[in-house]
């Protein structure tokens, strides 16, 4: 092990706009080995996630931003390969957020166990990870949805988009999507099962929006933010929930953010917006992802990765998120 | 009776920005006689609202536009002078919506009987009518303060805003005010009990609230948008409620609306927007009035009105609200 290669990306320097290479520092340094009560886990997959370009900022935000000089934030899943740890034994498979680096410590404190014999890898950091456990909290529990009830998510293929889309029908709603390009909306009607799926990309939205939400819109789950939350607000229903889960189109603005002109919307039909972020249901993680097991299990529940290889493609690899290139839930293989 | 004349104003075209005096038409008619059925009420106060503005626009809207030619919609209080209905004799008080004019008939239907008795009749447009029912119920069920939790007020000492802020004081929160200028802050914190009041027309609002906020806003009560509604949204605490109750800076717009472009925070700190129209509790206005009477009657709510006389006036005396000449709440007297 000792003569191992731990291939890291470092925050070199906070953005502006698009993340580009120079703001990381790619370094190689040799594997560290565990102490008494630590493992070290060869990492195998690297989650890459919007937020991620929120962690790069500085300022308050709902978790710390990532300091200059330290290795850049992710989730992660990988093999222990050397435990001094008594929970933890060589051989078992562990997700947590250990960072965008091929070998990491870890004194146990934030990783789960998961099984790859029940589902493959980047699973667990998709519809069974922090993306899955997102739609599930943020949909179920700040959405409430009625079954019947028109439910439109906006980036209806990505991590969280088809989760949401799948759970809104598990429970009985009519579920709308809004995703860039063909290929992207019929797979989300015919492989995710949304009743239909509005192609931004094809030009305005408001028409399909009318066409496929002709009562208006129960509970909008906006992960994008920009023109779309403002067309999705001109089509709300009487007391319609928004919940707000990200804004993927002004991550990178060097300007102002546009917030949502048409935010009165919401005291027309007495409508609510709501933030959500999933780290505040962490004691019940266990049982969202239960739940989505079970429906994986019983094919209900479906998940596409967009897997790109190479750790060292990382700063590049990342920006596909943010032209909307990716399709699936965009995951880095080590 | 016959004799007398009705003065009204109808509305002729829908205004674009600021509402001018042609966009009414100002008519003297002879008064009506009411048929079975029906009384007649000398209307002796007109409430003159932001949310008139509002009404004047074409569109979708949580009531129906005035039409154009229809005598322009707005709160009242008179007196019943005639009456062929069971329920309604000479010298009752009535509050109602019986638009601009001085004479009006009714079937009875909305009219609410007011005992000038116990408080003088424009308190019944005020704190005792839909101003102080909207501070009602809008600052206790949709802002569900606790107490010890920090409530800001904008338009603090307007007509829903001295209701909410003494409500948020009985309910043993911190209540901090906007408002413009050193008078109408004077009168927040000295009069209605608010523990400060930032005066916006002083230059930006960050530092008061920063100074009067340290621990974040738990609850802001949004009467106006814009800017301020932008500044407030950089200060809340987790789990925020933002009441939004209107959006006087917005109303007169020629260009589209200014969304809270900090709207994020409701992510980042896990907080909710919505809005409310007082309508929606109507079958509890009683419980409101009721309680609000008794706070006035223990002398622990109190509430300005701004009494303009001469109904002639009325396109010119609407205009105190946009520019927030207005010290209180405006009253037409007629």
């Amino acid at each position: 092990m000792s003569n191992q290669t731990n291939k890291l990306f470092r925050l070199a320097a906070r953005p502006v706009g698009m993340a580009k290479r120079s703001d990381f520092t790619y370094e190689e340094v040799p594997v560290a080995q565990p102490n008494d009560g630590e493992l070290l886990v060869k990492i195998q997959y690297i989650s890459l996630d919007p937020a991620m370009r929120g962690w790069m900022n500085a300022g308050k935000s709902y978790i710390p931003p990532v300091e200059i000089g330290a290795i850049m934030r992710a989730g992660t899943v990988g093999e222990v390969v050397a435990s001094r740890h008594p929970q933890f034994q060589v051989g078992d498979f562990v997700s947590g957020t250990q960072g965008v680096q091929s070998y990491a410590i870890s004194n146990g404190k934030g990783l789960v166990k998961v099984d790859p014999k029940f589902a493959p890898l980047p699973k667990y950091l998709n519809a069974l990870g922090m993306p899955g456990i997102t739609a599930y909290f943020g949909l179920l529990e700040v959405g409430l949805p009625k079954a019947g009830e028109t439910v439109v998510i906006s980036a209806a293929s990505g991590a969280v988009g088809q989760v949401a889309g799948q759970i809104a029908k598990i429970k009985g709603c009519r579920a709308i999507g809004i995703a860039g390009g063909a290929e992207k909306c019929d797979y989300a009607v015919k492989e995710l099962g949304y009743d239909a799926c509005i192609d931004y990309k094809r030009g305005p939205i408001f028409p399909g929006l009318a066409q496929n939400c002709p009562e208006g819109v129960d509970i909008y789950f906006d992960n994008v933010g920009g023109d779309i939350l403002d067309a999705v607000l001109t089509r709300l229903r009487m007391k319609a929930r928004v919940i707000i889960c990200g804004a993927i189109s002004q991550y990178n603005n060097t300007t102002p953010i546009v917030g949502p002109k048409n935010y009165m919307s919401l005291l027309v039909n007495r409508a609510r917006m709501e933030g959500m972020v999933v780290f505040d249901w962490a004691p019940r993680y266990g049982e969202a992802v239960r739940q989505l097991s079970q429906w994986m299990a019983e094919g209900r529940l479906k998940s596409r990765e967009d897997i790109v290889e190479g750790i060292e493609t990382f700063p590049e690899t990342l920006l596909k998120l943010f032209s909307g290139e990716n399709f699936g839930k965009l995951v880095l293989k080590v």
